[in-house]
């Protein structure tokens, strides 16, 4: 039985996506998307997201080919934020970690910096992957 | 060995931060944090997050209990998001689910609905803790 439920775009037309691995568990990475990125990411089972520096929709792993597949789409009670379960070739951070988040704080320094340790290893060689 | 990295707290001084449950794996919500909030959840041990609808700071499970043991805190590769890896006390969604990402897209209707299932089972009743 399915219901339908309100997709609460903001001002900008942009929602977050957190992609989160299928199998792992592990969190990937958190973007923003647009109506047309979740129906390109519905449509084609490849995750897409909108780019805000950039102002343009994107692919993931159109240029690394780094590609998410997408095995199911989430919404949360609110509607206002999605999360990708996906299949993620390669990695999903173009620092060559798996993971964006890769580096947990150890201490706060004020409001605006944060010491921080590395608490993952490299999946591939960036240089290698963006010439 | 640690290093400094930037936070990139936006204009309104705010930063999505993700629940994740350290057990489980399971992605539990989606909150913004302002520095203070970072810092109240570091120096406490409590999650903690900034309400953009009520302009207020708020530790998660003030009212109903069901606070979040933060194990440690990650950044992202841009310092624009955060991870926390937590402890779940009862749920973390208001509506009784554990997780508030409980409802999986089936069909996107247009850019502002969709019809959705909901793929998980209730944890607690709402009733009993909202009073």
């Amino acid at each position: 039985m399915t219901e339908e439920v309100a997709l609460a775009f903001d001002d900008a037309d942009l929602l977050p996506a957190i992609a989160q691995d299928a199998d792992s568990g592990d969190v990937l990475m958190l973007a923003y998307v647009s109506p047309e990125a979740v129906k390109q990411t519905v449509e084609t089972g490849l995750a897409h997201y909108y780019s805000r520096s950039r102002d343009e929709l994107w692919k993931k792993g159109g240029t690394s080919g780094h590609v998410q597949h997408v095995e199911n789409v989430r919404v949360d009670c609110d509607g206002d934020t999605f999360l990708y379960l996906v299949e993620q070739e390669g990695g999903a951070c173009h620092t060559g970690y798996e993971s964006c988040f890769y580096r947990q704080i150890e201490e706060l320094n004020g409001d605006e910096t944060a010491e921080i340790e590395v608490v993952a290893e490299k999946v591939y060689d960036p240089d290698e992957v963006y010439e």
